[in-house]
C-alpha cells in the first residue's frame, strides 16, 4: 500500500522545518521507499512497518511538543507495486505527455 | 488522543452504506468512545488501541473491495482527555452561546 | 454538497479554542446547515457558498496568525441532500441498531 | 500559499488513471507552478486562483461520475514563495543531507 502522512507541531512556533527534519531522519533510516514532498512525506510498504514508522515519528515529534496533528492518508490496492512513481506514470501515458518533473 | 477516521472502498458503486455499516459495527464492538459523523467516526484512546481497530476495520473492508482508500486525522494533546464532547463545548463556551445540536 | 473542514493556527500556542471560536461564528452565522465535531465544522450546500464561508474562516484566522493549515474534504453525491444526518442514519439502518448519541 | 489537493471518484471502478489524467490535463493548463504525486497533485498561487482550479477539476470529475470525494490540504504561510521545492529543501539543509530524488 502507498501512505502519505503529515506530523504538524502544534505551539511550536511558525517554522517547523527543524523538527520536520527530524522525522525525515526517521522515515530515511526505515529503509522503507519513500519520497518527501512540500505537503507530507509518501511511502510504500505494508501496513504493520508503515504504521511503526508512523507512530516513531509521532512520538518524536511529542517529545519537543505537547500537542502534534498527524494526518495519514492510505491507498491500498490489490497487488499494486512500486505505486510511488508509478501512478504519476500511469496519468501521464493516458494523457500522452510527461507533465511531472 | 483523538483521532478521526474514514475509509472508503473504490469501485464497490455509488452507494458505501451497507460496507460503512459493517465498519461501524467493529467501531461499536471495540469499546473505545466514539462518535459516528457524517464525514467519518471519532474515536478517543491510545495509538495502539486505535490504530489497531482502524487496521481490522480497513482490512474488513478489503475483504469486499479491491482497493480501500482510508483517511486517519490525530490530535494528540498532552493530558487531554474526553475530548470528543470537551472541544465542542471549548468552543461554544468562549463563543459565548451552545450552537451544537 | 457536504464538506467538513478543519482550519488549525500554527505557532499560536497549544490551547487553541479562542481561535476556533471564532471560526464557529462565522459558520454560525452563515445561514448554512452545519455541525461541529470535535475535528472539524461539517456543512451543506453548494460549492460557491461553502468555498466562500472557508475563505473567509481562513483569511479571518490569518488575522490572528502568520501560518495557518486548512484541511477541507467534500463528498458530493448527485441528487443527495440533507446528508449531514442521513448519513450516520442510513448506516445505522442497515446495521440494525442505533449508535448515535 | 500551497494546496495538496486529490480528486477521488467513487464508484466507476477500480482503476482511476483514464479520470485522473482528465484532472492533470487542466492542472496543467491553468498555468499555476504545481507537482504530481503519488497522491495528489502540489499547486501553488492565490486563494481565489486555485480554488478556482480545484473547482473546476472537481465538476469536470463529477461530468464522469456521480459521487466524486475531493481532499484538499491549505499551507498558507505570510510572505513563503516558491514553497514546491523550497519546503523540502529546508528539511533537508537542517539534516544535513539530500534525500530527495
Amino acid at each position: 500500500m502507498i501512505v502519505e502522512f503529515s506530523i504538524i507541531p502544534i505551539g511550536k512556533g511558525e517554522s517547523l522545518s527543524q523538527y520536520i527534519a527530524k522525522i525525515i531522519d526517521i522515515v530515511d533510516k526505515s529503509g522503507l521507499p519513500y519520497k518527501l514532498t512540500a505537503m507530507g512525506t509518501i511511502v510504500e510498504g505494508e501496513w504493520d512497518d508503515i504504521m511503526e514508522l508512523i507512530k516513531e515519528c509521532h512520538f518524536k515529534m511529542r517529545e519537543y511538543c505537547n500537542r502534534v496533528y498527524t494526518k495519514i492518508t492510505i491507498d491500498d490496492r490489490e497487488k499494486a507495486k512500486n505505486r510511488i512513481e508509478e501512478k504519476v506514470r500511469a496519468g501521464e501515458e493516458i494523457l500522452g505527455r510527461k507533465v511531472s518533473k
